[in-house]
């Protein structure tokens, strides 16, 4: 298959991305009907960071990183970098140089099916990484691929230009087409789980306000009041 | 079997609870004769943090987290809260919202065989879990278990009251049934240690005060002075 | 085979430590020709912690740590004691009393490819190591093994007074014959990363100063302007 | 904890087995309520045999098989050998020595929350063996456990002269007080599932006989004639 | 997001996927560029049978099988039926029924990014499948999903009609679009490796006739004629 | 570190590779002291295959397979192709085509610390290998590395002309030094497990014949009639 690199893409809106990211991870995905969710082995290299912005892709051959180098000129300041191979792999695909080039290009943070290096570095930077490794394995520099095509970043489908929202919870996807549906689904998410959080902290129970005590009667749970009941019913 | 809730369990005494909560998980686990600690894969959320309290356990269908709302309502101040699923699992089951409820109701820490999620505001609150996982991915609220009954977490056997130690070594689990001998014999373990740890801090050997030299001849270990005599005694 | 303790290794001179221990392992792996990396599986207990020394080698049965309480008496200041098993172990082989013992004798650090426990307290001792796995589960002090023998430690072999060198990325092992060669190639190394690393901050594309350009090329990989390209290319 | 060995134990009666021994593991894992199966981690030595039979239960330290030396000694005709360690392990903590001891005491199989070794001579035997490893890895014969205790073995508990029933799939744990209800429950659901397997022969959908086209449409499922029409819709 | 089943899909000829379904899953997954191979952990249930069909998609939430039930309707004999979940799973989400309903429909295969059960008696019917898992654990039939969406498995995305090819080695994709390039692609590899191994039996080397020696002496590869050249070269 | 090729290796004798080649993987590892065993994740592509010759060793960078070519004319009739990555790798380095060149230079077989791939034809060709995965993943062949250097394969140390023994169990190492004690120890092995094993079919219990009943008393191990007695003696 050709493999390419598209330099221009289209972005959400600054107004769209900075709504999403005052959003959690986890309400996104919910809200937006539980899909776009990454696997959970992709770890923030710095806890308490945030980071949402719409993704640059690259798809690279397991064990190469020409194509991360390709990808520094064609980002825009904002954006973030998914970074996915063919074949698993979990070389160190960047470090330290890559991380400063990216930082130059105002690129927002990456997100990597792959390893990471020189992590202290980046720590001291403040440079946000989504990663499935740290490992320093090196990589070459002579195996093309793709720029801003269609990828599979763990698990996930992710189109150039979708918005790519990462926390300490993990990182979701939310397509482009979808955007404007999932932030308001987000919203009332959101509102919801205020209403809910209210009720709770008055002392209300869950079991109540969810209606949860007839699904339990459907379920056939009983109560007893002590274990020595379960003995006597039998 | 029949699914249940047993709402009224019979809880270790406050004294003996605050004793075994100056102790560490690792020296209870040796001192209670190398026994109740759950698989290394259980990680604290926040480091540095440890607990003590009674299990109320928690069984759900691996997906569903119904049964951990209906244990909200058992749950006594100082508890700890022990969730684990029939089939493996790595739902987030519980978020900010159940662990607003638990901290309402005074719980003292969860320990949970499946994910966690909203994890950057339950480290703001400060509240102490251990868990296989993180992952956002979401449960539903339809199916029926048990609390407290007989449960296995991480590999381990828990009956509701018995006594859940955890902290950054990991969790490990006393009997009711033998928390007075346990207890005992962890006091005994640390009096040892102490005195251990004065000699090695005078400068002992363990080689000596635990006579391994012997062991070292029976198992016929040789010492050479440095590697050329290992050639030459060939 | 012959179980042994060889009392005197041969070490690095001090001086050559000390400039090793400026650099980072990522670095020195490359440098020395992309070898002597242990699995990435090896994590640091504390983070942000270096060492760099000479090792002193445990070779244990899975699941004993008699051959640590012997080493204890043959290392040195400044030594980096590096533990391994026979046979595949995440037992906690050691905790706060080896700890004790280990820096009351100057070493500067562990690398061991099984576990540990007591971390709550090592860490407050400041006392660094990498280690496979956290887990409280206890040893016996009952079978012989080596101590400075050769041995294979995640993956990666180490001789007696190889130099480890440790931090965030990972663990990297010089042998003590390519020591100079390695420390050569490693300030070479490093005097172009900075190079490098001016002209990226200059601005300057890695494409460019790499000639990144002409290995796309070769590899076919095409530019479109944007994604409506690439349908009406076809 | 008191470390002990219980000769004589209850188990079900021969007719009993022999009704359990027809059916699948899965099927009685899902009359009796979902619950009872062992992870998936266990995989059978050899494909396509089955073993059905009353429980006797070893409890070893990690690394030592000496309670298994015991358990032959208590082993019946016709018993499975549940074997569990005190900690995770791999070591092959059964090889062909001891498989001739338990086919001599007639034992109908065993199943090992660890590993086995000498494999090949066990599949010419034809003794059937449920496992998490294989692995060479050896094992002392020091430490004391418990026969005929209860385990936890792959994540789920059994209790002494519980019925094991173990084929291609897994392995599933009938307590003996389920026993009844869960052989009219397994029958039950064969005979339904005898039904079902008629009707979908016939070419009936299980969308129709289970009434999910009602459920597609409580989910808010939509149809679509073709891929053209999603957009179209949009 | 909108839950959808779309009825009918395009399919590639049947001529087209009878010629793919002469070749190998690696040779096409290198033919076409080093693409479209899903992850190693599938692995077919039955070693020697291969498949080739147009694949009809579906996924699931993790744990509900009611689109499975849908995508049966909707099948043609010869289709590989390709199953995900959304989010981690390994549960048995088919079994025995499901797969006499598709093999009733003519069904050539599944690819199945989650668990089967009642593997002996699909064994029995020789129904191919590839799956990451075997494990009995249960589904629910209650929760909405898509039949025919692009789909993410095994790491790769599929879209319907997509051609899979399944072997011994895996699982590829062939997107409909690159279908003719793939297969002469392909072609060209076979012819080329047939006159490649023809080379190989007459005894020449790849080394020459790959050029590789060339390589070597660019890689600062020397020869030594035995171990003792080692040293004395140092 | 230099990279090299050593043509000529120092061979066991034809006479002590057919006495080893007797013999079993698990009892040399015990014989010649529990050491020599790689990791239990190498598996035999093909069940019920033995071999054992002498290690011609090649360390490749990961995703590259030039030096195995290489290998290929260095290689003499019945040795055993050991391969290993620096860095961790499942590329399929090795496939049909590697294969033919190896059975025609009279290769006995090959254990990779990697992947494989082509399986079904090398199944079919009959060709013993143990490997750590199956993957259609392709290479390059562009990048240097070693013939006949030292090694470390699946944890285990090779060099150069080592016994490699491997069969259902696994893979263990002979150090060419050790080999003449290694097989004398073997065979007092094995006559030891004969007698032991005329011992338990006669009906001998190791119990007995080991003298564990001793062992289990130090170990304060008790016996119990039954369960009752358990709870009367508390």
């Amino acid at each position: 298959m050709q493999k390419y690199v598209v330099r221009n893409i289209e972005r959400p809106s600054k107004e769209l991305i900075d709504q999403f990211a005052e959003h959690d991870s986890t309400t996104v995905y919910e809200a937006q009907g539980k899909i776009g969710l990454m696997a959970p082995y992709m770890k923030p290299l710095i806890a308490g960071r945030r980071v949402c912005g719409p993704a640059v892709t690259v798809v690279c051959p397991a064990g190469d990183n020409l194509m991360i180098h390709v990808a520094i000129e064609v980002c825009q300041p904002g954006d973030v970098l998914v970074i996915t191979t063919i074949g698993e792999s979990v070389h160190g695909m960047i470090g330290e140089l890559i991380v400063t080039a990216l930082e130059r290009r105002g690129v927002a943070g990456v997100v990597i099916d792959a390893g990471i290096r020189d992590i202290a570095q980046i720590r001291k930077m403040g440079f946000p990484i989504w990663s499935k490794a740290v490992y320093g394995l090196g990589t070459t520099k002579s195996r093309g691929g793709w720029v801003n095509a269609p990828a599979v970043c763990a698990g996930t489908e992710v189109h150039p230009g979708d918005i790519i929202l990462a926390d300490d919870d993990g990182v979701v996807v939310v397509r482009k087409s979808d955007a404007e549906f999932a932030l308001n689904a987000t919203r009332k998410r959101v509102e919801d789980e205020e209403k809910t959080k209210a009720r709770i902290v008055r002392g209300e129970l869950s079991l109540d306000f969810y209606s949860l005590r007839e699904v339990l009667q459907r379920q056939n749970v009983v109560y007893y009041d002590n274990i020595g009941e379960i003995e006597a019913s039998k």
